[in-house]
């Protein structure tokens, strides 16, 4: 990664240093140098194409911060809140071209194709997250679009581009395998606002109440929640800084009406069909770890 | 360009509707157009690379708006004016990696190669523009590296991309005429803010002194002026709203000190290195057209 983004820009160098330190759990290039090795004949190229497909993530999480005028991400200062915000904007640029030209530098036009779909179903998802007027008529089925733009679709490049270098023959299914897994995370990471403790998931529970942003837990609730609790859900969206006290008494309206189990649910069911597509793969140590990540992805508190 | 960027959401099709709207001289796929033709056997693709390099260009004039908090180009509401801040960010990143995949479909690692550095090199730029703590040290390097990277770059990649699309053999000669080609229209471009009128322009005169943004006939009227005019220059960068009054009187001094004249003579200079290139090329209606690129570059009052 400090090879694909060496400049010499003291400022771009001072954001690439600070994103490298907020550096999370590396699941992204994980899940390709594992791709990369379910017949157990990796190509040593995986390791740059693992390197971009993190750069491309840490780019739109730079822009997303950006746009939400974000703060904290992962405890730590974003680069809009450490910088400006139009250092973020154009260092997410900066990263983003970077990205693409060592995929021009790698010289595989497939794996290109499958990153430049990928980012640019990212700015779909994101651009469907501004455009929702009112945030309450959000549906199930806008919830599934947004999350598989907005984190199924680079879980699937990644594993795709990984099935490229060395698995090319498994390549539809890893990028199937991607998917499911990037479904199932999102949904427990949307969950984990609900019910997750602020000094491990490091950002405060209930963030996306907080920010009006409506997740699968609410959207099921929603759906069966008496007229008073619906009132409580109406106050706090109408609320510009909904205190700690509406977003508790939202949250406890949300478990009460089962949105949590319901949430929790589909999370297991996005789980398992990438468990069966696990299943149609050789055995190796790759996989069992991809099955290990599967058990991680369901069971993280953080 | 309609082409590349169609997609289901309402939100970026209005943004793409405008930018259609705000079209301006649409230079650069002119240029590559141009370019192509230097040997009178352009391909067909050289269509499908004249819409992407002004789409690079487009995503890159939004996120310069959005950075700059402009509110007008080109005498038009700009993105993050008529829609918003966070619509422009996104916008801009789906209009480069729309982009990148039409590049891909066309399947010529060069062109993407020639394309993914000058979009990088655009952001070193911007990042050096917003780097400078002192605008008054900005030093004539500085301004020639800034340029290059912003403008020149670009210009240079539309017609090395052209002339790989039937006049491979001049790439190299093409690539450096679009150098100096652009080069000799940034210097004209910052000569119009200091004598152009808003109604040709359609942007005031004197914006980038109302922004304090330093360009060359400043940087060399800074160089001998006297000073009791170096202390109103000074006053109007301590000044975060400068007037009118301030304004022409720093225009007046730039004037005065040969800082037109002086820019005016870079500008001439590039020209003719660019209309050098030219006379290494065969005869055709394709270099003639280029020959009165550069006269209308140079000529433009708007």
């Amino acid at each position: 990664m400090w090879r694909i983004v060496a400049v010499d820009s003291a400022l771009l160098n001072g954001v690439s240093e600070h994103l490298m330190l907020m550096k999370g759990k590396m699941l992204r290039p994980t899940l390709l140098l594992l791709s990369s090795e379910v017949e157990q004949s990796a190509e040593s190229r995986a390791a740059a194409y693992a390197a971009v497909v993190e750069l491309i993530h840490l780019a739109t999480l730079v822009h997303d911060d950006a746009v939400d005028h974000s703060v904290l991400r992962r405890g730590m200062p974003t680069i809009n809140a450490l910088f400006t915000h139009q250092v973020a904007v154009i260092a997410g640029d900066f990263l983003y071209s970077r990205a693409v030209q060592e995929l021009v530098r790698l010289g595989d036009l497939e794996a290109l194709r499958v990153f430049a779909k990928a980012s640019n179903e990212l700015t779909l998802g994101e651009m469907r997250q501004l455009s929702a007027l009112d945030a309450l008529q959000f549906s199930e089925d806008d919830y599934e679009f947004l999350i598989r733009a907005k984190t199924a679709a680079l879980f699937s490049g990644a594993c795709e581009v990984g099935a490229l270098c060395g698995a090319a023959r498994f390549r539809d299914r890893m990028a199937a395998y991607g998917s499911h897994l990037g479904m199932a995370f999102q949904v427990v990471d949307d969950l984990l606002d609900y019910t997750g403790a602020s000094e491990t998931v490091g950002k405060p529970t209930g963030l996306d109440l907080k920010e009006h942003k409506v997740t699968l837990p609410l959207i099921a609730a929603l759906r069966t929640m008496p007229r008073s609790s619906r009132e409580a859900v109406d106050a706090l969206f109408a609320t510009s800084e909904p205190d700690d006290t509406q977003i508790s008494r939202v949250i406890g309206i949300v478990l009460e009406e089962g949105g949590l189990d319901y949430a929790r649910e589909r999370g297991e069911e996005y789980a398992s069909r990438a468990d069966e597509v696990l299943a149609g793969l050789p055995d190796s140590p790759a996989r069992r770890a991809l099955q290990d990540t599967l058990t991680y992805v369901m069971e993280r508190r953080a």
